[in-house]
């Protein structure tokens, strides 16, 4: 018998791979939720890449709702998404486009997700960015996108967002994550500043299990200084 | 002589046609950029309904362009917008991708517009929403979407964003126009709290000719009481 099911969107990722890893070392049934397969998890829906925004909705519900016979889940985590810069002189709609794909389609279909299999009481996580909480002139797209996340998290925290009752909606509000492509890309920076996805990866694990959970809605900044995370709620 | 050249994005609405009405009673040469074509304006684009956010782009981009022939525009008004309600439970990527296409597409356009023509100290308006400055669990795609409109204002408001020098850019929030169809579908509301669509466009005029200008990034706020409106900018 497992700990509890949890779905990780963006299971093939490097916060995802590390969240699949970490929850199938908990013993949880883990679902996998990405454009390609994660063998480590029990199931992977692979997304359909051309598919429309409804066209995407309907197949991920349908093919999770057959891998979870009927169960309900404890989690839904969404890690998935992408960074691209640019401002407003070249290749906006581009750009604005391809952020929105990446991260508001994939947060909004773990909503529904959440509001069609999720248990009472149960966890749903998405991926904002700090940046976003203001202007970021040099990657619009981006801030357009992630400042979308972070208002779905409020609005699915209020009364009657289709939620299921007592469920806990959060988004985490990473800096850097402490991954091989950053180590690749910024080889000079200060890694104590970065996130370890392991640190991340607890953290859903503790919401997971109802430990010290925080308020539903709430936009968590990973601060992490000196390798030490702190959670800082921003208003 | 006119007394100068803007576009509408959304000139065909109720708000749009008002803004159109407006500025050629100024003696403005204006643009009106829909789905349909505003006979009053000087111009109309008309927007290939079912082609990509970047095809709208370049193809808004360049048949303004020509009907510009080389001048710069003082103002790049975007009222295009729609409503859909709607929580997780049910379509929630259909309403999300709908409001997505009508509010965001349409400003992040206005964007790229503004970024090519407009002159330096002109003026680009876009339209949030005061319900999207908190979660909006009963419209959960349309709180996305102006959600998104106010981080794009903040971002092109910023430090190379792409705008012109000296642009403004802010986003005015409505909580009810005064329009037929508003009327039509609440009779009984007390009409002297909607904004009067008139008073929005002279608001659109004054900032175009450089008078009472807000700070650049603001969003504000139509808030009318007893008939009279007044702008509150929020934080």
């Amino acid at each position: 018998m497992s700990a509890g099911r949890v779905v990780v969107y963006g299971g093939k990722g490097a916060l995802g791979s590390a969240c699949v890893d970490h929850f199938k070392s908990k013993n949880f049934w883990v679902g996998s939720i990405d454009l390609s397969e994660n063998d480590k998890a029990d199931v992977s829906v692979v997304v359909p890449r051309d598919a429309s925004w409804e066209e995407q909705e309907s197949s991920v519900i349908g093919k999770v709702a057959e891998s979870l016979a009927g169960n309900k889940l404890d989690a839904v985590i969404c890690v998935a998404g992408g960074w691209a810069g640019g401002n407003a002189k070249k290749d906006l709609a581009k750009n604005a486009d391809l952020m929105w794909r990446q991260s508001v389609w994939s947060s909004s279909i773990s909503a529904a997700l959440a509001a069609q299999h999720l248990k009472d009481g149960g966890l749903l996580a998405l991926t904002g960015a700090k940046p976003a909480l203001e202007g970021t002139p040099g990657m619009i797209g981006y801030g357009m996108a992630k400042a979308a996340v972070h208002q779905l998290t409020r609005s699915l925290a209020g009364k009657d967002s289709g939620l299921p009752n007592d469920a806990l909606v959060v988004s985490i509000l990473p800096v850097t994550l402490d991954t091989p492509m950053n180590r690749k890309w910024m080889p000079k920076a200060d890694f104590g500043s970065w996130t370890p996805l392991t640190e991340v990866a607890q953290l859903f694990n503790k919401w997971t299990l109802n430990e010290e959970r925080p308020k539903s809605g709430a936009l968590l900044q990973l601060i992490t200084k000196d390798g030490v995370t702190e959670l800082i709620a921003a208003e």
